[in-house]
C-alpha cells in the first residue's frame, strides 16, 4: 500500500502567547508527512518550494522513508511564507503575512511511480490543483481524502464542489461544514455533504474533538484536555496525516477502522500542539504514541449496566 | 437515600429560531426535579412562587413522587419570570425580560424532614441562599452539588467562594471555569478549582459535551449530535437532575459511578432540548432513556488493539 499527498511545504513565522519563532518549516504536506511517517514507509509528497528552502528539513523527512522526489524546487524563487499570531484562546489568529511566492505557479506533476498509489491525501490547496492531481492518477485510488477551508467556499465554490464530488472523505471544521451545507445542525450538514459526493465526512472541532459521519452512523473522538497548547499550527494537517497513515498501515477502509484512524489522527495532533511547528512530531517514540492512544481510550471509558 | 434541591421555580417565555412560547413553567429546580424523577422517588424541592403559578404543573411533579412542600407560595405576589430569545447557534441568547418578583424576598426554610437528606443539589441562585441552605442541614449530606454562573462571579465573588469551599461537586461551563480560575487551560483550571474546595468539577460545554475532573483523573462525555435543537432552556439543570438522580438511585459516589451519572445527565439534557420547556421531560419512558444511553455509549465506541 502507499500514500500520495499533495499540499504546501512552506515557511511559517508563528507568534503565540507563549513565544514566537523565526521562519520555521511548515505547510500542510510537511505536517501530513511527519504524522503519517509513524505508520507507513510508502509515503510520497507532491509540492513546490523555492531554492531558499531549508533542505536539511527535507532530508529529515527522507530519513524517515518519505519520498520527496515529487517536490519541485524552483531555482531563484522563494518558498511560500505565512506569518500569524494566535490569540489567547488559540482558536482565533491574525494573519500577519502571506507571501504565495512559488505557490503562484504551482502546477503539480506526479512522478509515474506515484500514480498508482492506494491513498490520495489532498491537503488544503486550490481546488483546481486538487482536481488536477486526481486526474493524473493512473488508477482510481482506494480512498481519496480531501482537506479544504472556508477560503475556497467563498472564492471558488464551483471548483470546490467539483473536487468534493470526486472524493471519499472530506475533512473540514464545524463552521465550514455549516457554511458548505447551509445547515446549522451538524447531523443535517453531514447528510447534505454526503449527498455532494463524499461517503465519509470528518468534522474537526479543535479542542472539542472530531466527528466522523458515514450514512446514518456517527462516531465522536474527543480531544485530550491538555495542560497547555503551545502552538496549534498544523494540528489539522497532522490529524489528517495520522488518519491516512493508520489506514495505509492497516489496509482497511471500513467505518470501524476509520474510527481508529480518527483516534490516531487526534493523538498525533495532540502531540503537534505541544511545541512549535513540527518539533514535537520529529521526536516521537512508538511507546509515546501508544500511551497517548491509551489516554484517549480511557478518557471516554465508562461501564454502564442498564439492567442494574 | 434522598435528594433535596433548591432553586428557582418560575415562568419563562422563550423564543427560538423554531418558534416561541407564552409563559411556560421553567426554573432550575423544575428541570432538576423532572430529570431526577426518572431515577428516584425521594426528591424534595425548596423554592418560592407567587400565587399566579400554574399549580397544575406542580401537581404533575407531585404525581411523579416529588415532594413540593418546601415550595413556599407567596400570596398576592408574582412568580419569577424570565423571557429570552435564542440566536441561530442556540448558544447565545438575549434576555428580553427578568422580573425577579418573589425571588427578591426568597428566604429558603427547609422542612424538618428535608434536613437529613443524603444529596443536596444547589441550583443556580444567589450564593448567600445556597450557603444558608447548607447551614440548615441537620447532618452534612453525603454529597453537595452546586451549580452557579458567571453573574455571581462578577457580582458577589467572595460570597460565591464561601459556598464553593463547602461543596463536593461544582458544575459550571467552560467560560466560567476559565473566569473562576484565571486559567485558560481547562486542565489547569480544574486543578485550581479543586484547591478552592470541590473534589469534583463538572465542566459543561453544551453541544461539545462535558468533562468531569477529580484529582488527576479526567472523564469526557460527548454530547449527542442532534438533528435539531429546539430549545436549550434548562439543559444544564436537566443535566444536573439526571446526574444527582442517578447517584441517589445507585447510592454510589465513586468516580466511576459519577462517570455514569454524567452520561445519564447528558442523556436527559439531550431529551430536554428536543421540545420547549419541560415538555419532552414529562413524557419519557424508561425504554427511551435506555436507548438514548446506548446511543451515547456507541458514539465513542472504538476497539483499538495496540498490539496488532
Amino acid at each position: 500500500m502507499s500514500i500520495v499527498t499533495v499540499g504546501t511545504v512552506a515557511f511559517d513565522a508563528i507568534e503565540t502567547p507563549f513565544g514566537k519563532t523565526d521562519k520555521i518549516v511548515g505547510g500542510a504536506a510537511t505536517y501530513i508527512a511527519w504524522a503519517a511517517s509513524y505508520f507507513t514507509k510508502d509515503l510520497n509528497v507532491v509540492s513546490v518550494i523555492g531554492d531558499d528552502f531549508d533542505m536539511e528539513e527535507l532530508h529529515k523527512l527522507e530519513a524517515r522513508g518519505v519520498d520527496t522526489s515529487g517536490i519541485e524546487i524552483k531555482a531563484g524563487k522563494k518558498s511560500f511564507f505565512w506569518a500569524g499570531k494566535y490569540h489567547m484562546d488559540m482558536n482565533s489568529r491574525d494573519t500577519l503575512a502571506t507571501e504565495l511566492n512559488v505557490l503562484l505557479e504551482f502546477n503539480p506533476v506526479l512522478p509515474e511511480a506515484y500514480r498508482t498509489a492506494d491513498f490520495l491525501m489532498l491537503g488544503n490547496i486550490d481546488p483546481m490543483l486538487q482536481l488536477n492531481v486526481i486526474q493524473q492518477m493512473a488508477k482510481r485510488p482506494k480512498l481519496i481524502i480531501m482537506d479544504t477551508m472556508n477560503f475556497w467556499m467563498d472564492s471558488t465554490p464551483e471548483q470546490l464542489n467539483a473536487v468534493i464530488k470526486e472524493v471519499d472523505v472530506l475533512t473540514i471544521n464545524d463552521a465550514e461544514a455549516r457554511q458548505l451545507s447551509g445547515e446549522y445542525s451538524l447531523v443535517k450538514a453531514a447528510s447534505k455533504i454526503q449527498e455532494m459526493g463524499p461517503k465519509f465526512l470528518v468534522i474537526k472541532k479543535g479542542e472539542h474533538g472530531a466527528l466522523l459521519f458515514h450514512k446514518n452512523h456517527v462516531f465522536f473522538a474527543p480531544a485530550l484536555p491538555l495542560e497547555s497548547v503551545f502552538d496549534p499550527t498544523g494540528a489539522g494537517d497532522t490529524f489528517a496525516g495520522g488518519f491516512v497513515g493508520w489506514l495505509d498501515k492497516t489496509k482497511d477502509i471500513s467505518f470501524d477502522n476509520m474510527k481508529r484512524a480518527i483516534i490516531f489522527g487526534s493523538a498525533m495532533a495532540s502531540f503537534c500542539v505541544e511545541k512549535f511547528g513540527t518539533e514535537r512530531l520529529q521526536s516521537l517514540s512508538e511507546e509515546e504514541i501508544h500511551e497517548r492512544i491509551e489516554e484517549f481510550v480511557q478518557l471516554v471509558q465508562v461501564d454502564i449496566d442498564l439492567v442494574g
